[in-house]
């Protein structure tokens, strides 16, 4: 089951172009393109004559001509154009998809009711500029969407599957806080670790040099959007009793979780940064350490997911540091409920 | 469900040898070889000792010997030898398949009841010598027959999908005539064009230079043979009253469709032209053009298939272009009755 | 279906260090590992917290440390550790799995029963020395265990598959005499050959020439172990009567079968010789010569489990060079049945 009443990253911006783009979202088959004005669209991905994909075709004055038979339609989904006859069967328009471009990442709106803007969100740090430097990504995992909620709101794993690069012993040991708010459907993790370790990811982009205090603010959007509010600053320096926090570093890491499948989710990452503002071998170093995290997230993942093919009983002992990403299960579950309802009062 | 009251291509004379071929023919695996007089011979194949592949094992003296314990069987099926005993059980045969050969192509008779000479297909063109040249291919492709039989009853396709090498703005344009006859399970798809481009595929073999007449008149054989008349000229010349043609270049594009499972099928080519006969350049640019075009069937109907796997709800919208393969759908579906029928009669 | 009141071969001690090692086993996940006193140690691969491999974590102090989120396990299965804080759930611990490293091999107990050691097999000739020279090796194979079985009880299939190495046409037409212990689980093959061609297997490693006897003495105890007593000696050069045989040279060719999954097995295999004691060159070619003997095996048995995946009926005659397969079936189901009412008792 997929929840469709949310807002989705559906692509990096930087991936659309005049080239369609195919891509399965909540089982969904989408092709994404950019007209020639660099107006975002999204088309279901079939044409309604053959089922062929579109995305296989190619933009022609800003339609897309189907590259089986040629059935044009325009960015609206209309069918402009069909081979051999004038006439134009009215069946033949193709669904489209809200999109929203906001900085590096493109959201989708992936139910048939009408999208709820309220809930789309707000990414300011998202675009690259004068006050936060933006890489980002995205990976393909073949796992069912609940590991990568469950691998993104523990954060002590970092300590084991990513050591040498974001993980040091102390994460793992550091207690965490959680706070739920079921309105806003917002899970909080906060992990403060004082006088601890600065791992080589943070070591080589700040300049820090020796020990540090390091914040790790978790912020889960159920279902689909993610913030790590990360702090390192000298060891005893907290922000100021005003707020300002100008001698720490800080660094907020995005994840957005889309499922393609029921066993397949897409992860697109982002880091923004409030340091080394525009300076490219910080940017580099960042991305290429990033996509590596990624990876060993991803490379677990499918090992989690092929386990639970196996079709043998998994059975899960839960402990402190599982309460974060316990209360995120809890709420997805609302949200099932929620959905379920929601279909059951429109019949 | 299979139609096995049929002919089928089985395979490209050339490809078969000593050396034993194994291939699945309407779910049924079958080796096939030619022994040293040159006959080509069909045998089930699965050794009825233990089920190991016939196929796996080699031609002594004309026999082949099973690759695993030595069964041994001669060109009819029977087992001649067994390992360590003298007495050979008689459930020990295996079944062997009626093959014709015919010029570039076998022919193999897939069902138990005896096979109907008078519905094999006549394929003279298929002789390579100093009326046709020829040359011929065979690709696989993991997708159900039918989607094979609805690329070709329409080649509106060729403009998109064919682009560069056979298609041309015209053939998408220019609208067909459909005849279906019942009786003899033959539909006839004509497309005449008039003053139009002439393709790579033409100009180069034909030495036309400027806009052609070019007609294309298929005549599909329910459920397993193709047959694409092709004729280009120069513009304003049809064939004399008397029947007369010799201005005009002749190509016959000859697909044998022969299902391997319920969700690929085997897709043999040939062409047959009347021109530049016996020059090996032609032949060499021919070839792989076409095995450029086959492919690029291939990858769509693969990419269709998939979409199938899915699981999804398929709903397709049909024009005029469709005509043809809708003729062909309701063909074949008259032929999966009557072989229902058949096995019903039998019972 | 698995037989679990049996010892298995789990892995080549070679294979066994303080890196883990992964295996499934009777469809279990095992991780295997060496302490740093050289115990070795086997594990329920399955981290009780969320589900992680353990076998892709690593030893620390003798203590596995799961790669996820650190949960950490001595040899005993006991959990000592868990990340941020200090109660350990009682529930943590995970299955420890009886091993015995005897010579080459390493044994698994795989029932919940306690390990009946009287059944595992005795295997002196495995401990490589002045007495013997072993070499062994591993491979899987993709296909049901009675397949392998089938193979190895049934040596006629050397003349065909093995060609060239230890195949030679003797090998198929000289009879067998079966013998079949009911009480002791034990099928007995003889095959007594006189006077024939010697196999390059035995020709370059004996230094013999020209003709010999060669005899293959099986022993399967079933359901996992396999004995092949081989003789090679001049001909016409039997035992003494009283035993001695020092004209000869003797090999075991032994076989673990090890069920991984209903349609895998680990094929693992020794040979253990009398003669050429420590020549390297000797065993660099035996090992490299069987591993292709296994390795056309497993090809075979690999093609005939792709066949039974069809899902197509499958008929089988068996002739007399069967009956020592048949033996082995028959004793494998006597086997189920007992396993079958073993846990029907204890409920």
């Amino acid at each position: 089951m997929f929840l469709r009443h949310a807002w989705y990253v559906a692509a990096l911006s930087s991936e659309l172009s005049e080239q369609p783009l195919a891509r399965t979202i909540l089982g969904e088959h989408v092709a994404m393109y950019r007209d020639s004005t660099g107006r975002v669209v999204a088309l279901a991905d079939t044409c309604p004559h053959r089922g062929y994909p579109l995305s296989l075709g190619r933009l022609v004055d800003d339609q897309l001509v189907c590259g089986y038979h040629g059935f044009t339609f325009d960015c609206d989904g209309v069918c402009v154009s069909v081979p051999g006859q004038d006439r134009i069967p009215s069946k033949l328009a193709v669904r489209t998809y809200p999109l929203v471009e906001q900085g590096a990442w493109v959201w989708i709106w992936m139910s048939r009711e009408e999208p709820d803007y309220a809930r789309l969100p707000e990414t300011p740090w998202l675009i690259d500029g004068e006050e936060w430097s933006v890489v980002t990504g995205a990976a393909k995992i073949d796992a069912h969407v609940g590991l990568l909620v469950d691998n993104l709101l523990d954060l002590s794993h970092e300590t084991f599957l990513h050591q040498g690069s974001i993980g040091t012993p102390e994460v793992a040991t550091t207690p965490i806080e959680v706070e739920s708010d079921e309105e806003a459907k917002v899970v909080n993790v906060y992990r403060h670790m004082s006088d601890v370790e600065c791992p080589p990811f943070y070591a080589n982009t700040t300049g820090l040099r020796g020990r540090i205090d390091r914040w790790q603010d978790i912020e889960y959007f159920a279902p689909s959007f993610y913030k790590l509010n990360s702090r390192v600053a000298p060891v005893g320096q907290p922000p100021l009793p005003d707020g300002r926090d100008d001698h720490a570093f800080h660094m907020k890491i995005f994840y957005g979780l889309t499922p393609s499948t029921e066993t397949s989710v897409w992860d697109f990452w982002a880091l923004s940064r409030d340091f080394a503002l525009g300076d490219a071998e910080v940017s580099n170093f960042l991305e290429k350490m990033q996509a590596n995290v990624v990876q060993e997230d991803v490379d677990a993942l499918n090992v989690l997911q092929r386990r639970a093919n196996d079709g043998q009983e998994i059975t899960e002992v839960s402990i402190k540091i599982d309460r974060g990403g316990l209360s995120a299960r809890r709420m997805l579950m609302s949200l099932e409920e929620a959905e379920i309802a929601r279909e059951l009062a429109k019949k």
